[in-house]
């Protein structure tokens, strides 16, 4: 057995690696950190949860010596910290919050102004984006997972920019999620009478996310995509987000085209499922057919009235945006089958 | 016009009770009162409230001084305290809070022991249920408006102990609400994904306003009530009470009897909605059907087979189990028309 | 009194127009029409509504020869017979469906083909949009009532394309709405548990009251906007919508500027609420924050980084996106103050 | 791997049996049956499914040769049928339906009027409580799974009436239940903005699932109960369920006492887990914490002012009280261990 730990065990993603890792017949939970929930055990934290009968612990070098793997799901500036501790003691370190995402040092410092740059330990990270980026994390010592919102965009917009090599222009994304993507700090206005019947634009005229799609695109292929503006909303579910993604292009692709490209781009990766032009039936994505479980629904529209290709991306925040992508990123590093301990299905409806 | 005060204005009952006094035909807004709150404007208070052009002040004699009736939406010691400031001084205060709903001396000791027991003032409060008071409000200078779910079981179980004098030996409430009932104080279980698919046992073995009914009941018919047990659940609706009242009698009492006895009992009463036996299509109560309004629906049904009568009592919690009542008592003090500025209907669908 | 008929009663317009009606001093309502509902009493057809004592009756010249006003809360194709059926008999008609809003002949018959295009008929109606028509409503005998998202990115784009006239080049809407919107038709994907958590492009590639929006603003202002896409997505509330209006021009408008030409545009409207520059803490528009009022709530925020402006519009479907806003046009209709029956502020948290 | 076949594959519980059967490690799905839904793929039926790559096909003696075992998700008069035309025939047959749950005869005819009582294969069934029917699952053909609220309301007296042995001499159950309980079965009452805001007393004063604990419990130990009375809510959930179990015994039992009998009762039932009276922390049930497992959640709490005990039981309604529990019966039958395919944890926040 491989041993896991996972830091951050009081939050939500913090939870859901629990969730993840106690079933899973390869990586073993032997380890949970924690600052302020220290000494707490793990049902006093998440009530849905009584095992494995582990305790938070402070992280030091002594309490995480043992481990193989450790999954950090704590606040970008604590990660940053912890990497810093852990790289070279650990085998394997798996960040899932933004500290390590964005390599271009101005949009790094501009959207991540708390996290100080490191840019040794920045330049050793994989982009824990395990569709996108081949066989480098095979061995990786450094994984930094994706955004939650930027998982979905990428893999949106993937097969038009690296699959059929179209030029984006401009691209706009809406993007709605679920009151779980804020976490549980205390927030009046994330209370539940307050957040139950909202439609919020909490971040109307921009995200990070924005920055970190631009970022790896254009890492991956020069030119690739020219602007991509985004506005973020609340609404009133728990888990899951659907990222609408409007591109407009110079040239007009069919909707057989698209299909096709988006098929053939996800060929051999079970966890994205792109719609064949032959299930007519199947609805387009929303999050609750993936509740619960890693997948990622993608389909693109030609919109020809509109001179545009709509591309909707569905996951759960929780899992493929956060701590199933991170299981699947530590099989990969790990040499596992990729669905080891993931081939849950969506729980739906709930 | 008639000039009201809202103390406590940046809650929810505060916020309704704002809500309810904009448009009231006779009664005026004019001053708005807190402490935390103080110098805030009522929109970044209540951000579907834009007016009237208030900022929430300090509450001081001088401040108060010019009002006719003040609301006090504030906790049971707050209220406590600013009753014995403000009594004497305004001709009418309203209490929304539980300070001055328990008259027996250990019972109140028991269920409020951070509210101070000032025999004096108590005596001299009238208990704002206005279907059940007579005439009790009019005129009257001090008035403690009863609890949410309170009102609904009272209400509920009026009929049969006040209206067909029968003794109820065994009564056991099972209260389900939403999670506006809680206000807006900061918890992590209130958090919107903590609560948005619970089914909470918040008080499994007991509810303070269990002990208000019985003293209520047993002060207006000594001996209408043996024994009352209660158990209260939070569910995942924002607004809206349903108090299911099971009454084990020795007197068995028919269908046809019983409906009979309820419309009776509030025939005038228009806020109280009987449904008649003929009116056999229209539901059972529920919360949804009188969202925002001030009505309380209520039905008693046999049940020979379980050897006892359930009365089911629905309400919005918000209104006729706080601010609208508290409207209403006004409305009853000031010799207005008691649907005065209450003739809204059920919003519903909501 | 105004007499004034609802037809179409059984319906969720056709209950909210009911609750407005119910309590309005000076519209009396005195008819419920239907067909499938006839002979059914209203607390049958809403749970939370018990008067006025009416029963559903089939439309005819004699059922409805003594009224002043008629709302046709009806499918399209039922509002075009019956809009022509009581045309010239009744004072006036006023249409909640789609059949009478698009003048533009192609438009028209690409977005209602099931609608026969009465070309006569059609250019007597007005387009009941009160803030827009200036002074047309008034006397008006056949009013069009807008449809619920077209009412909110009209009122959205006008002060940019009526009140600026900066020429709109390319307009992006993605609207969010909960399921209200679809009305009470029998689908399994209607059903609470599929859609309690869901997210659901609905309408991806395009919506009819995009045609609608442009149709009435080029026939306003010719050359005032170049092209609009739109993509509708259901979301998991009940009421409320929010219109995300994603504005390119060539002309940069700063963020000042663009408040001061929302408030300067919306003066005297008393149901836009556009927020002033100085209101710094009041939250952008969320449906919420309107529920069950006939307010509609807009902002415009400059997003120089995207090289846009983002427009946000929230309402509530039911009240000014149809019931509400019906009334209003009435009470234009008869001379009646703006806000008469339509004084009830929102109910949040609902 | 044994080959097993859902028949009633289009519904709910159809649909979880799906969920759970195609990562079942031992269990193959290779067969789904239905009428009304024959020649469709899973992913038109359920949208978050998108293999085994079946079809619907109608259930004969041909189509269901080859199967291990068949899991009837059916309305009870079709199990009825199909369990006739099956037994003997397949070497498993589990139904989920109510067809098979009451042996004493006039109970069954008095709550199952639509399905003919067969009394010589009615006997012939195993009632599928895991863990209240010690091995007698064990090559057992015939399976009649428990209801989903009599699963919670059993497995919460059976330490008291099985274990402890107490005469229970009067139980008052409130059940509250989210919507997918109800199946897809298209009503008015059932849409989404019709049952989102509800607390539904849908069976008031009496419920099946009472005749078919009280039936059991007297058949598992004589005299073990003298009445239990239910009554049945809607909440404004989609899964999941919580059983209020009120109990007034004579005999007074102490809160220490009762925690340790429902431990040691359900000591080595992963399955059940009852709150060790030192865990005070962990909150007292609430279907949430359980949501998408196949955990029940237990709790007895003394309430010594109320003269009884309280007793909370939270359940997936869809998991442990219908597919789950099927499957858990179905490794029983087989001799799999009995976690088998259900080692998923709660999906909790959801």
């Amino acid at each position: 057995m491989i041993r896991a730990g996972v830091v951050g065990a009081s939050g939500l993603v913090g939870g859901e690696l629990i969730r993840l890792l106690t079933p899973h017949p390869e990586l073993e939970l032997t380890f949970l950190g924690g600052s302020a929930s220290a000494g707490r055990h793990i049902g006093e934290l998440h009530p849905g949860l009584r095992e494995p009968a582990l305790t938070v612990r402070h992280v030091t070098e002594a309490t995480t010596g043992r481990l193989d793997v450790v999954f950090l799901a704590t606040p970008a500036p604590v990660s940053a910290d912890l990497a810093a501790l852990l790289a070279d003691r650990i085998p394997a370190v798996i960040d899932l919050s933004g500290a390590f995402r964005i390599r271009t040092p101005e949009l790094h410092d501009r959207w991540y102004p708390a996290v100080e740059r490191r840019a040794d330990l920045l330049r050793r990270f994989v982009y824990g984006a395990p569709e996108l980026v081949g066989d480098q994390l095979a061995d990786a010592a450094l994984i930094s997972l994706p955004g939650c919102h930027a998982t979905a965009i990428t893999l949106g917009l993937a097969p038009l920019a690296l699959g059929l090599g179209l030029p984006l222009k401009k691209v706009l994304v809406d993007a709605k999620s679920g009151s779980s993507g804020s976490g549980l700090r205390l927030r009046t206005a994330a209370l539940h009478p307050l957040r139950s019947g909202a439609i919020t634009p909490y971040a109307p005229t921009g995200h990070r996310h924005a920055a970190e799609v631009t970022d790896f695109l254009r890492r991956t292929r020069p030119g690739s995509i020219e602007s991509l503006s985004m506005s973020a909303y609340g609404v009133p579910s728990v888990r899951g987000l659907l990222a609408s993604i409007y591109v407009f292009t110079d040239q007009v692709v069919g909707q057989r085209e698209l299909q096709r490209a988006y098929v053939r781009f996800y060929k051999g990766h079970p966890f994205v499922r792109a719609r064949r032009h032959t299930e007519t039936r199947i609805p387009v994505p929303d999050p609750q057919a993936v509740l619960g479980s890693n997948f990622c629904d993608v389909t693109a529209l030609a919109d020809e009235d509109g001179g545009r290709v709509v591309v909707l991306a569905a996951l759960d925040n929780l899992v493929k945006g956060a701590a199933g992508q991170a299981v699947q990123a530590a099989n990969r590093r790990f040499g596992l089958p990729e669905e080891t301990g993931l081939t849950m299905r969506p729980v739906m409806p709930a």
